[in-house]
C-alpha cells in the first residue's frame, strides 16, 4: 500500500519557541517536497496547557473544581495557536497548507470531558484537502462529542489523535518526533551503552512506555488494534529513530528487550487481615471511589485465617490512601505501614513468554548488587520487582549487562 | 417590550487579570438575581490579541504577511480564553452558565478574513440557553463564515457582536463596560469640567466615537439601524453611565453636544496643479490603491486654471503618501508640502443643523486664542477644523466654555 499520506505529531517542546517552530515548519515542507502528503497533528507549545490549567483553577471562587465543558474549550485553544501558528509559517514559505481543528478534522468522541475518547473519524474534510494538495496541520488532543461541544482526550491526547489519524487515513507511516531520539533498551541517563531499538513490537512498547519516549500506552495500544507502523524519533535529530510495528514471529529469539524503570512508588501495607472472601475488594473500593489508583498487589499465603496484603501506588497519592484505609471503620486489621521511596524495574520481552528462568536470572543479578526485592509481579512479556530507589541506578546496570542488551 | 434579557460587553482592560475576571463574575451573577437574562459579550484578556498578532508575524520567512485565514483562527483563541475562564469563574458561584464561540453563538459572516461583517444572526442556539437558565458568555470579535471556517470582525469587533446579538435579540439594553464612565462632552483628562452625558444620540454618538468611550463608529451604526438603547458605563465604577438612544425630536433645543478631538493628523498639499475634470481622482487614486485613508479634502478656488490641493492624513501614513505622489509621473504640479503635528477639533451636535451661526461662533472663539485654522470641514452635524496639535488645550477649553458644555 503506497497512498504517501504520513502522519507527523510534533510534541510541545518541539515548538516550544518560534525559531523551533519554524525549523518544523521547514521540515514539514520537505516532506512534501520529497512527494510524501504531510498529515501534522501538533500539540501546544510548550507549557501552554499547564498554564491554562491554572489559570482555570486560579478563577474559580472557594477552590471549586473547574467546569469541566469549559475547562475543555479552553485548553483546545493551546492548540489551535500552534495549529494556526504553523500554518501560517508554511504558508509564508509558499507551501498550500491549511489547519484544521479537531472538530473540523472529523475527530468524534464520547463525552467524557477532560479525558475523552476517539469513538470515530470522519475524514471527508482531510481527504478534500489532501485532494486539494494542501500540507494538514490538525491541532491534537482535541475533538468533539455529538452535541457539537468540544472534548480533550487527557494524558498522550496528541499521540492518540496522530496514531487515530494515521489508523483512520491508512497512513504509511505515524511518525512522532519528540526530545528523545528514540526507544532505548533502558534509560541512557542511567545506562550510557543503553541501545536505541531499531524496531520494538507493540507489546512490549506498551510495557516499555513509561521509558524515554513517553509515548502514552493508549497512543499503542491504538497503534497496535488497527496495525499503524508508528516511528519515534528525535525532532532536530538526523539520527535513525525507533520503528514501532507488528512482531515478527519467526524471529522470536530476541528475548529481552529493554528495562522500564518507574520512580517515585510508594507501599502501603495492612498487617494480619481477615482472609475471607472479598477482602481485597474491600480495601480497593473506598479507594478507587476516592479516584486512587492501585499498581502492584502482592497478597502473602494465609497464616491462622490471616493475610498480609501490600500494594504499590504514586507517592502523590500515599498520605491520602492511608487516611482513607484508617478511617474506613468496615476494616479489621493489626496495623497499617506505609512507605515511600520504592522504585519500579521491569524486564520487558515477548520473547520471554516462551522461555524459562529469566525471573530467576533477574533476582540473581539484583542480589548479586545485594539489592532486596519488596515485591514481585510478573505478565506474561514482564517481570516486575519494587526495589528501593536508591538501588535503581545500580540494578538497571547489572541487569541491562546481565541480559547483554547492549548488544544487538 | 420587557423580555428581560440584557446584554453586556466586558473589554479587555476589564478582564485584564484573574482578580477583575472573578469581580466581573460576582457582576454577572448578580444581574442574574435582579431577574435579568445576561448574555455577556467579552474581548480577550488586556493584551492577548496583540501578542497573538505580533506572534503570526514572527513566525513567518521572508517578512511575509500572516494568511488571513490561519490569522483568524490564531486570533480568535483569545476570546475563547477570556469567555471559558469567566464562565468556569460564574460557575463556580453556583450559577448556571454556558460559554458560546462565536460559532455556537450563530453569528455568521462574509469571508473577508480579518475585517469580516456579519451577515446573520441564528438566535436558536442562545434562545435555548436563555430557556435553559444559563447565563451566557459569547466570545466576541468572531463568527463563522458559510464554508465554516472562523472570520474575525476587525476593530470594534466585540462592540459590534454586543450590539448585534442585541439587536438580534430584541434586548432591553445593550451594556457596554468599559475603563471610562460613559461620553463626555469632551475629553476630561484635557478640560476638567467636561461633564458627563446622561444621554446623547446616534448620530452625535457616531461623531464623537473618537473620544473617550473607544466605541467604534461601526458598533453605533448598528445600533443606531436596529434602535439598540446601549448603556456606557465603568466596569467597576458605581457612576452613572451615559444611555446612546434614538434622539428625541421634540427636544431639539440642545444644540452642541461635545467636542471630538483627533490627534497626530498630518496634511499633505499639493501645489498648483492643473484643474481638469479628474484631477481629485487623480491625486487619490494611486493613495487608495494602496490602502491609504484620506480625511479632510480641501480644494482651493481656482486661479489662472490651476488650484491648491489638501487633505489630511493619519501621521502614520504620511511619508509613504508623499512618496506615492512625488513617483506618481502621471501629476504635474509645482510642488507637493508635507506637514504634521495637527489635530482634528470638531463641534459635535444633532441641533446644530437646524441653527446656524456655529460655525462663526467656533471661529470667533478660535481666533480670540489666535489659533489659526488650517483646514476646515463642515457636514450637517458637524464642523471640523484642522489646527496645530499645540493648540488643542486651548482650543477645546475655549470652545467647551464658549458653547457652555459644562452646563445642563
Amino acid at each position: 500500500m503506497r497512498n504517501r499520506i504520513i502522519v507527523q505529531k510534533y510534541g510541545g517542546t518541539s515548538i516550544g519557541d518560534v525559531e523551533k517552530l519554524k525549523l518544523i515548519a521547514k521540515k514539514i515542507s520537505e516532506t512534501k517536497e520529497k512527494g510524501f502528503y504531510p498529515v501534522v497533528v501538533v500539540s501546544a507549545m510548550g507549557k501552554t496547557t499547564d498554564e491554562l490549567v491554572s489559570m482555570s483553577k486560579e478563577v474559580t471562587f472557594l477552590k471549586k473544581p473547574p467546569d469541566l465543558r469549559e475547562k475543555d474549550i479552553l485548553l483546545s485553544t493551546g492548540e489551535l495557536v500552534s495549529s494556526t501558528l504553523l500554518a501560517i509559517s508554511i504558508k509564508s514559505l509558499d507551501k498550500k497548507v491549511i489547519s484544521l481543528s479537531g472538530s473540523q478534522a472529523g475527530i468524534i468522541t464520547d463525552d467524557i470531558h477532560g479525558s475523552a475518547r476517539i469513538s470515530d473519524i470522519n475524514t471527508a474534510r482531510i481527504m478534500n484537502e489532501i485532494k486539494n494538495d494542501n500540507i494538514i496541520i490538525i491541532a491534537g488532543f482535541q475533538g468533539i462529542n455529538i452535541d457539537g461541544d468540544i472534548t480533550t482526550l487527557g494524558r498522550g491526547g496528541s499521540d492518540t489523535t496522530a496514531v487515530a489519524i494515521a489508523a483512520a487515513l491508512k497512513a504509511e507511516f505515524c511518525e512522532i518526533y519528540t526530545d528523545v531520539e528514540g526507544i532505548f533498551t533502558t534509560d541512557p541517563r542511567i545506562v550510557h551503552n543503553a541501545r536505541k531499538l531499531d524496531k520494538i513490537n507493540y507489546e512490549d512498547m506498551l510495557e516499555m512506555a513509561v521509558l524515554g519516549a513517553k509515548m502514552h500506552p493508549r497512543s499503542i495500544e491504538l497503534a497496535s488494534i488497527y496495525n499503524v507502523p508508528v516511528y519515534v524519533a528525535g525532532t532536530f535529530s538526523n539520527k535513525k529513530g525507533t520503528l514501532i510495528t507488528k512482531g515478527d514471529e519467526m524471529e522470536n529469539n530476541k528475548t529481552v528487550t529493554g528495562i522500564a524503570i518507574d520512580k517515585k512508588v510508594s507501599k502501603i501495607t495492612i498487617k494480619k487481615i481477615k482472609n475471607l472472601p472479598g477482602t481485597a475488594a474491600s480495601i480497593l473500593k473506598p479507594l478507587s471511589e476516592k479516584s486512587i489508583s492501585i499498581d502492584v498487589i502482592v497478597q502473602n499465603t494465609p497464616y491462622d485465617g490471616f493475610i498480609d496484603f501490600s500494594f504499590s501506588l504514586s507517592e502523590d497519592d500515599l498520605d491520602k490512601a492511608f487516611d482513607i484505609l484508617m478511617n474506613e471503620s468496615s476494616l479489621e486489621f493489626d496495623e497499617i505501614i506505609k512507605g515511600k521511596g520504592f522504585a519500579k524495574i521491569s524486564l520487558v520481552g515477548t520473547g520471554m513468554q516462551n522461555a524459562p528462568g529469566y525471573a530467576t536470572d533477574m533476582f540473581i543479578a539484583l542480589g548479586k548488587e545485594k539489592i532486596n526485592i519488596e515485591m514481585i509481579t510478573t505478565s506474561e512479556i514482564r517481570i516486575t520487582c519494587l526495589i528501593n530507589e536508591n538501588h535503581v541506578n545500580s540494578a538497571v546496570k547489572s541487569l541491562h549487562s546481565a541480559f547483554e542488551l547492549d548488544k544487538e
